[in-house]
């Protein structure tokens, strides 16, 4: 899923951005100089996978961060638990790396070079070739460098929670939240590649929660809940947060395949009907085989060799049955369950938390790609 | 490498390998018990990983486990600091969950179904297929399973050392252990991999580089060095277990190299010509590749229709351009480094630590297969 977020203002000198850029710098460069013991590939391999994380927009840290100062300047008595800006950096910087280490096994699975319009790692890794086309022995060596470089900083990531500067309760209250989340992300992998291949049948329940496992809970939940216990908040806020961020990442990824479906190409940077071609099983496409339209939609859906003009033909289809409009309403539905929790009287979110996520809100209204 | 221990005679009632089994079965059946929420699919998963690490034949944790008990009947004042065996048992199936983690991503990446004799987990997920000959979309499927089985077991390995009852202190020794087994282990796999694809040249130095780190750092440094840290021994013990143990998992490896190239395949269990059919970059095929039997050796090398006749003329070109001795001669050379660690007068490794080690290498000079 796509977003950006302007974090809100910090009485910290140091953007926090540059902070986390700075610590995922210091890490990548530790990793690299211990690489040099073993050979100038792995050197080059610890560079490449640099390169891509230092490009990326930060998200989930920042999400980390701002919900965490936001905690911290409630004046609730929990507040005297709460641990140092370091520790929450380190943190932030090790979820960013747990996004990266699921997207290289992720584009391994999917056989991707590319990801947002970019060369991913593999596709760096065969760009270093002469070759004009990938030969087959260059694919397996650029595969090879993904899956390895996912294990090192899935390594990674539990190395800083491990190592973190914490009480050993809330060492281990961060190592069940590790540890849940990697369960939850592995399990909708495993649903989503299930779906594609025909494994498992693509109902609608199916669909949205592999959706929830596969990118709300490390996106959203993860961030959110970490941000919690470092700042020595009680489990109701802890809950609360993690079903607010659930709604909202359920609404953000409902909207991905809505834009990437119907939005306009020049926006969202993909190919204008690459889901369409790839056949990728949405929940509009779980509402549509459930009409009477699914027949005539199936003829053309998941065909690589789709045209412009079929591809256009599929999108009016997929809107007359109705899809669009229920997606939308799905996308609808989880931002009204996620401004019951935070809107209740009896919310147990403080206000300046419950603004970093409202501020989410307002960019996925105002999204176009 | 194959190898079985045969554990020293125990004062503790249950066995070391059916305690180790015990805490192995209670860590899938509790990752069972979680993956039910998540559909059948992902309670298949662990099923099918539970089958096949409960098959193994647990040598690195019956290595912790012996070192262990050897370093505490020790009677210096070092073992004040020794931890309980409970943790020296989690972390003991710890080893074997990052063992067999690491075999299943380098089966991946070898695209192999197969392992000593019996179908890996890739190949028990075929299996389950009603299919005759597996479909690419099948192989896809099992092969994601392989990747993300991989993934859990190594985040599995993590929680334990993370979660250890440990002074804060030993938590980071672990912790820093684990983290260079990682970091060799995969720079290993790299190397192996490049030698495969022709990337990285295959001399001698390289080669025998390659074995150390892939191999010997995780199969024998690592189980000795935790067993050394927990039982509270001193760093001077610790490194000299680690050197003894790196001598030694090379002379295996070694060894293997030259039994499963010359050995008899009723007793090595694998296909006679294996090695040779898939091009392995051993080194014996290093030396070879130093000598002027080479290019008659390259014509049939690698060759995967090779037939038995060929196979045998291989095998004689080896013997004859002198490369089973050499490699024999390395064999020699690490055991008798191996015995200068531990026999020398300054040793400061405890006698029954050095006997846990001895019993190995007589196990490897007796060895067949």
């Amino acid at each position: 899923m796509t977003m950006t977020m302007t974090p809100a203002p910090s009485r910290h000198t140091v953007s926090p951005a540059a902070t986390v850029v700075a610590e995922l710098s210091a890490i990548f460069q530790r990793n690299r100089t211990a690489a040099a013991a073993y050979g100038l590939d792995f050197v080059e391999l610890w560079s490449l996978a640099s390169e891509s994380v230092l490009g990326g927009k930060l998200v989930r840290p920042m999400l980390v961060i701002s919900t965490f100062d936001a905690l911290k300047s409630d004046e609730s008595e929990a507040n005297e638990a709460c641990h140092s800006r370091q520790t929450v950096i380190s943190i932030a910087a090790a979820i960013e790396l747990l996004h990266y280490s699921f997207l290289l096994h992720d584009d391994v699975i999917d056989g991707d070079l590319i990801r947002r319009g970019c060369p991913n790692l593999i596709g760096k890794i065969l760009a270093k070739s002469d070759e004009r086309e990938p030969t087959s022995t260059m694919l397996h060596w650029a595969r090879t460098g993904g899956i390895l470089m996912g294990d090192l900083l899935l390594a990674s990531t539990h190395q800083t929670f491990a190592r973190a500067d914490l009480t050993q309760q809330t060492r281990l209250r961060m190592l069940d939240l590790l540890e849940h989340t990697i369960t939850e992300s592995v399990a909708g992998e495993l649903i989503d590649v299930g779906l594609g291949d025909g494994i498992i049948s693509p109902d609608l329940t199916t669909i949205l929660n592999m959706c929830a496992y596969k990118t709300a809970t490390y996106s959203f939940e993860l961030p959110l809940r970490a941000a919690a216990i470092l700042a020595g908040a009680n489990s109701h806020v802890e809950n609360a947060l993690s079903t607010a961020g659930r709604h909202l990442g359920l609404a953000f990824q409902l909207q991905d395949d809505l834009l990437s479906t119907f939005g306009d190409p020049a926006l969202h940077g993909k190919d204008a009907f690459s889901d369409l071609r790839e056949g990728k099983l949405t929940a509009l496409v779980a509402y549509a085989r459930m009409t009477s339209a699914w027949p005539q939609i199936q003829q053309a859906f998941g065909r690589r060799d789709l045209t412009h003009v079929e591809g256009q033909h599929l999108q009016n289809l997929l809107r007359e049955c109705g899809a669009e409009k229920f997606a939308q309403g799905l996308v609808d539905e989880q931002l009204r369950s996620f401004y019951e929790v935070l809107g209740h009287p009896s919310t147990p979110v403080p206000q300046a938390a419950a603004r970093v996520l409202l501020d989410l809100v307002d960019l996925l209204e105002g999204r176009k790609s």
